[in-house]
């Protein structure tokens, strides 16, 4: 298969909020002929005049292809959506944002259908889609033979990322990526909260703390290090006993400008918590120990 | 004064713990005279061998130099050490780590006794001094007549950022870098902790994350434009209201996986109270929002 015959395929689309009407946008502009269903019909009919062809059904929809790709609000809507329709020998995308238990769940009921099943989480916003330079990208995760048999069309709306066989890890790394990232707008927001009210203007703190955030930015890589090593002790910069005697000045500094501690307290806990279980021990570990703690 | 000056500078420092030693051996290394006084007199010895005058008292090592620098434990530790030295004329520029209060109190306190005052805040390890290739940096405030005089002696262990007169302001900024700094580090830990006892291998989720919290570091622009403008819902790309919503993916996964959600909660119950306050106007904000409900 060639570039040039990719243009050739065909393929289903259900779902046409703002995630599913921008990928469907990429796909007609590429000129590949793209069947779509929506619920709200009015949605559907909107992409019909720049050459959707528009299903009255889902089972319409899905019967017009052997590629169907989902992108609905949750997953409970993909059984709403999908109740009934045939799906013996079709390739289910989904795009539909899920848990990773929800994706292997969706991944068994497609097989049990007879479908090969690629799980998908989509690491970008609608204005990312058909924009590259924008470095959104797609992770996806199941059928591999699904995944490389569609990988060029899939890839048309965003770059792909193909994380392994378990239907449950597009979704586990695209939840991971997102809670890490939300960790770090938090430390953000306390950081500006900070300066309220200071003669300190928030752009001027902003290129030392992207700066900063950027330099520490180390700690992803030493903590896997050092999770797969189990070794949280050697070559340690800072050490967890300092790292927990230095909170106080951080929280002292908060409640000195009347800022909430809500958003610190419970990494300083977990570092607390760390230390208190075996201080002779954890005294002079790296602060990657207290991850340990988080699993129950 | 020319750079071939600047070796002729002497200068005093109090406090020779780890960084306080650091700091010294840079000084020494760069051919100032340099006069030192710990508390524990080895740790002075010690540097006698390359060079370092070691004063028998504090006072005696106030009153050897113009500028006396402090490297001490904390802001306690300054009035055992300085009480009842002449600090008239001096120049004290404090490298002891305090909140922007202590700062502010300790610049009354040396102008009331004829010093003046620079505070700061060490943005480095004690490895990373005298060695700038590291990235390490001093944040300094207050006096700038002081700052400017000794730039180039202060430049010696580590480039120096003055941050303004305020002398809380180099404390401030220290504090709002390192709490930004944990709450990257709360994000990075939950993520690492969501994929344990999978077929994962935390390197390979390392370069991911690295790359996603890069491109998410766009918060920190984003924020300070909004905090600066006061406008929170112009060209909003995720808006809160799908954000709040999004949580429960995220919540379930960690469940899904056995991870408390004790660092994830406190953010998502911040973006939530912010949507709450007044839906209808908030729900199309960007989460930089929620920053406002942060000060008490
Ligand atoms: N937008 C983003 O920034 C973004 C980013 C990453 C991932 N995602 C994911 O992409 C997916 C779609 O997001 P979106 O932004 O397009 O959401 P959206 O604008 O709210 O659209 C939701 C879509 O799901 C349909 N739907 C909802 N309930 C349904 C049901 N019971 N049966 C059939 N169809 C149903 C809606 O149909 P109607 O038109 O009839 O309501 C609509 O097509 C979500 O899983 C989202 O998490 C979105
Ligand atoms: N180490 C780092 O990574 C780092 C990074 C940034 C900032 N800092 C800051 O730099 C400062 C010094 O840190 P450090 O790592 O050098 O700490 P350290 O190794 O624990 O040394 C503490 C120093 O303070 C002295 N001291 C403590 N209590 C005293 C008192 N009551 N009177 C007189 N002297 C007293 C100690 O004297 P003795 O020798 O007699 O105990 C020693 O010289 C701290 O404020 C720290 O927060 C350190």
């Amino acid at each position: 298969m060639t570039d040039t015959n990719i243009a050739r395929r065909s393929l289903t689309l259900l779902g046409l909020g703002d995630m599913g009407t921008a990928l469907a946008r990429t796909w007609l502009a590429a000129g590949h002929s793209l069947t779509v269903w929506n619920r709200t019909a009015a949605k559907a009919e909107a992409l019909a005049g720049t050459g959707a062809l528009v299903a009255s059904s889902p089972a319409e929809a899905v019967a017009a292809n052997d590629l169907v790709v989902l992108c609905l609000l949750d997953d409970a809507s993909i059984d709403s959506a999908l109740e009934g329709t045939g799906l013996d020998g079709k390739g289910l995308v989904n795009l539909t944002t899920g848990t990773p238990g929800e994706g292997r769940a969706r991944a068994a009921w497609a097989e049990a259908r007879g479908a090969r099943f690629v799980d998908a989480g989509i690491m970008a916003t609608p204005a990312m889609i058909g924009a590259p330079e924008t470095g959104g990208y797609v992770l996806y995760s199941g059928s591999r033979a699904l995944f490389d048999t569609h990988r060029a069309v899939l890839e048309v709306p965003a770059p792909a990322r193909f994380v392994g066989e378990d239907p449950g890890h597009a979704a586990l790394h695209d939840v991971a990526l997102l809670s890490g990232m939300y960790g770090m707008f938090a430390g953000i927001s306390h950081a500006f909260a900070l300066i309220e009210g200071e003669d300190i203007a928030p752009k001027d703190l902003a290129p030392l703390l992207s700066e900063w955030l950027g330099a520490m930015g180390f700690f992803v890589g030493n903590a896997a290090e050092r999770l797969t090593s189990g070794d949280f002790t050697t070559g340690v910069v800072s050490n967890l006993a300092m790292q927990v005697a230095a909170t106080g000045t951080l929280l002292r500094t908060a409640s000195e400008q009347g800022v909430s501690t809500e958003l610190i307290d419970p990494y300083f806990e977990l570092m607390r918590r760390r230390l208190a279980a075996d201080r002779a021990e954890h005294a002079h570990e790296d602060t990657a120990g207290a991850i340990t703690l988080l699993r129950r």
